[in-house]
């Protein structure tokens, strides 16, 4: 694969750049190199070589690496650039980059390059910035074709050999009426086959996919997912197309939503990379690590409880965590199930309760056969019948403990319109730590006088 | 949102086409509805009537079908069609698709096929069958557009008008030479705007990214996501070009791969969903319980060891499930977020390993922070300074190796080429509860004299 750069040698041929004010080099650094390999080398060096180089870009290649680059690198750069610098710049890039980036800007910087832009750009820009960041409009591309259905398709591919060069998607063509309002859809494969004085009205197919800016980005990636779509328009309350989604922005919105469904589970926030500053992943880690602490404790509480009976029965001790530790697990499967299949869109608490019956069918059988297992080991190990019954009962129930929590728990955050990943695997084995504690040790006190 | 379909209603549609051999209302369904909303509704509906109903199709709408369908509904399905009948069904299908479903077939039907196909289209499937499903020469598109690069724009022009339609991607063409081996790649905006007499070969922009059809699909699924690729290009071992890789292939990876990844890490294989039969989830989970119950009584037998020190100071027995619990999920948070980095392909042991560092800083100053507030609790409650010191040293320990294994579990089962995520969060449990135990019963015992 030819993209396997040495970075190393990048970070190298940059300092001497900017060292050597080699401006030329840097030219040509951006034409040898993908952008996003560019980026990879600088995010490793200092705020001020990483400015001068920046500064030492044509437009168009500082806009190129602006697109390709993430939160804290334009964070670093933007102060390098003048605000007509930025105007300049934000001409080579879509919109929706450029909305990324105003983001970052103080409030009164952003106002200030928005009133210096053409208006045409900056309605554009004020619309997407009007939107919140992680809804369809928020990251909808807004450099797509549409074209007025009364056109012929002579007129459409004149059209197009005008302003194709400006858009992102060229292979699907919106049709809309006078007033903006989506019609339907036309493949580029039939434009170019069809006869010349044909109407665009009579060649759009109908396409009943669409979504409104407002929706969350879920929607539009589950809709363009699960109809294996290659753009979504997204449009206004009153059906005027504002922008469109491809199936590339999609990837970006996948990636990170279970990026960040895979870290909330476990209590750790999506900001946090593997490499990550110390601090940053401390004060991310740290607060769920508290919560934890407290759940802990709570489970203490319940074995405390029981000391007399631990006192009286020492083997308890030793039993004890086989049964939270198996619930513990055995709810996380079930966890790990409801949450792929919410994130995918495809369950929901009003719709699928009756699951939890299978789920307790599951814990019914699991915790039998895992129960009767561990039941006959310990009945042999101490000679004691009785210690294995409370052993397989105490198993069946913290397994249907752990199969209802690990059920509900997400559907119920999904149902109260929170994120069901947040941190579930914690309070998770809190319910199945607690109760696992409370059955086994509560049915051992109960038949104590069977045990001794 | 049009495409909310009431299944139901779908299904009782279906239920009466098939009743009164309706043809008419069966191709008037496949109008009005998406295929992937008919396909719903047919799962939920007995062998018979379905291929009734796929068998009053006509051939297109049948290849619309089995494009978007699935595993169990392709096996389901493919009996109720002749040789000949999949044969004419295939030519409305792309080549990736047919060789999927040739994969359900048996081999000596297979062979048959493929036999009485036009050995043009048995040969692309025949090199497609070769390739590991999971391969990039098993999801690639082999219906792209390739130009030799001598042609002028006048001659790619008509050649296109002639082609795109049997094609999946326009919007980007192949160049290459008279060898089949890829030169670049052509925006079809640029040839739109290009002069007719300019040869292709002075138009390409060298395109330097592409996958062997032998590499593994996440291979392409990381370069996609990583350089916002709209195409790329597999080709054979002497650079022939033999299909491409799209960005909406891509996102089906993404989904399945991500999924694995949720579902591996608890200990379910990725074949189970929400609304698996009964069985189907029993056989999936039931292994990796068992191992866990031999995991689970590892650290029992652990406890065991001590159980002379337990039967002194009761008060441990509830104190040291604070120990292992915390440690558990101080253990999955770098666990998480190792898998995710790997899942992306930003992390690998080699060039990481001096991370493990950071990880083991976090755990000294979290373990030493929350070991603290609980020793301070403990030695409060219990009145027993020495308790509270064994808490604080036992919680920083137990830390430390959470935070190496959770680190280390991931990277090595990634560079023994195996999948990460396999069950890692009951492997990580395994070492967090054994050595936590360990470590915090061992201290006590140590210092039982202070303790009593």
């Amino acid at each position: 694969m030819k993209n396997e750069i040495v970075e190393d040698d990048l970070i190298t041929r940059i300092q001497a750049i900017v060292d050597n004010v080699d401006v030329e080099g840097a030219v040509s650094l951006c034409s040898d190199y993908h952008y996003v390999d560019i980026l990879e080398a600088l995010d490793e060096m200092d705020t001020d070589p990483v400015r001068i180089f920046m500064k030492m870009l044509p437009y168009e290649d500082v806009a190129g690496l602006l697109e390709n680059s993430w939160d804290d690198f334009l964070i670093m750069v933007t102060p390098a650039f003048t605000n007509a610098e930025l105007i300049n710049i934000f001409t080579y890039m879509a919109k929706a980059d450029v909305a990324d980036l105003l983001g970052f800007l103080s409030t009164v910087r952003r106002k200030e390059i928005l009133r210096y832009m053409k208006s045409a750009d900056s309605n554009i820009l004020n619309m997407i910035l009007s939107f919140d960041a992680e809804s369809c409009g928020g990251i909808m591309t807004t450099e797509f074709i549409a074209l007025k259905e009364n056109l012929t398709v002579r007129q459409a591919l004149l059209k197009l050999k005008d302003i194709a060069p400006k858009t992102e998607i060229i292979d699907y063509l919106l049709v809309t009426d006078n007033r903006h309002r989506l019609q339907g859809v036309i493949d580029l494969r039939d434009l170019l086959v069809a006869e010349d004085d044909t109407l665009l009205k009579d060649l759009f197919e109908d396409f009943p996919f669409y979504v409104h800016a407002e929706d969350d980005q879920e929607e539009a990636s589950n809709m363009i997912t699960k109809y294996d779509l290659n753009i979504l328009p997204v449009v206004s309350k009153s059906m005027a197309v504002l922008g469109v989604i491809t199936s590339e922005d999609i990837i970006a919105v996948i990636d990170q939503e279970y990026t960040e469904d895979i870290l909330a589970m476990s209590g750790v926030n999506a900001e946090e990379e593997f490499d990550s500053e110390f601090f940053e992943s401390f004060k991310n880690r740290f607060p769920w690590l508290v919560v934890n602490l407290f759940t802990a404790f709570l489970a203490a509480s319940v074995v405390g409880l029981f000391s007399a009976t631990i006192d009286t029965v020492v083997a308890l001790s030793a039993a004890m965590p086989i049964v939270t530790g198996m619930g513990g697990n055995s709810g996380n499967q079930t966890l790990s199930i409801v949450l792929t299949s919410i994130a995918r869109g495809d369950m929901a608490l009003d719709k699928d309760f009756k699951l939890i019956m299978k789920e307790i069918g599951l814990a019914l059988i699991n915790g039998a056969l895992l129960g009767a297992g561990a039941g006959i080991v310990l009945a042999v190990k101490y000679a004691n019948p009785f210690l294995g019954v409370i052993m397989f009962s105490a198993m069946i129930l913290n397994f249907i403990v752990a199969g209802v929590t690990g059920f509900l728990i997400p559907l119920l955050l999904d149902k109260m319109k929170m994120d069901p990943a947040v941190a579930s695997s914690i309070f998770l084995t809190t319910f199945t730590d607690t109760c696992g504690f409370f059955i086994f040790l509560g049915l051992a006190t109960i038949f104590l006088p069977k045990l001794i």
